[in-house]
């Protein structure tokens, strides 16, 4: 077995900043070479960042350990908070972040696949 | 999307009791019937209660919430506390529970896959 927990100070810079706005910061905590079934990320949003629209071959969970995290997708926005999870369908376009002025940390828990950042754009 | 939080008063008593020694409520968060991906489940072991040993297909990580998770492999026997992740890979044999005594909560977090819980019996 191995142990670890999210640590903002192990976080690195996302490696594909175009498909964020603002400044987010990555913590692989179980991917590729860890594991074949799960990928696992910490990821840090500083001062209101967020993903850009995209959609997951697989189901992705959100699970929020610090900040308020905004969700959008086809059914609308919503906000969580700290020990909530958020499930998003495969296939389904969405965008994550945190709430303006604020910063938000989340866990991603996906079964490995491909991400799509070619979504037309899309908000609420 | 939808979402939701580990919660006791939703768990229920473990469907199968055998595997376990002493009481153990599960409430699951993401199941077959919402992801064909994912399967996230809350687990309350009360009272130092744990799993029986048993290996998975996938590979399995724990997310302890509250209280001492007590983890047994192949490599030991190792502790962790609220905010820790412990990953378990595939066709290892393993064990977890709360310290003696003890409750615990941990999230389980796996690829869906087979159990087996007829494992010779292991300790440390």
């Amino acid at each position: 077995m191995d142990a670890f927990r999210p640590d903002r100070s192990l976080a690195r810079p996302a490696a594909h900043p175009e498909y964020f706005e603002g400044r987010v910061f990555m913590q692989a905590l179980v991917d590729a070479e860890r594991s074949p079934d799960l990928e696992i990320l910490a990821v840090f949003f500083e001062d209101g960042a967020r993903t850009t629209p995209h959609t997951h071959a697989t189901d992705q969970v959100l699970y929020v350990l610090s900040g308020t995290c905004v969700v959008a997708d086809d059914s609308g926005r919503r906000q969580a908070g700290p020990g909530d999870y958020v499930r998003l369908p495969a296939g389904g376009w969405h965008w994550h972040g945190a709430a303006p002025g604020q910063s938000m940390c989340h866990v991603s828990i996906r079964r490995p696949g491909a991400t799509d950042w070619t979504v037309e754009r899309r908000d609420w």
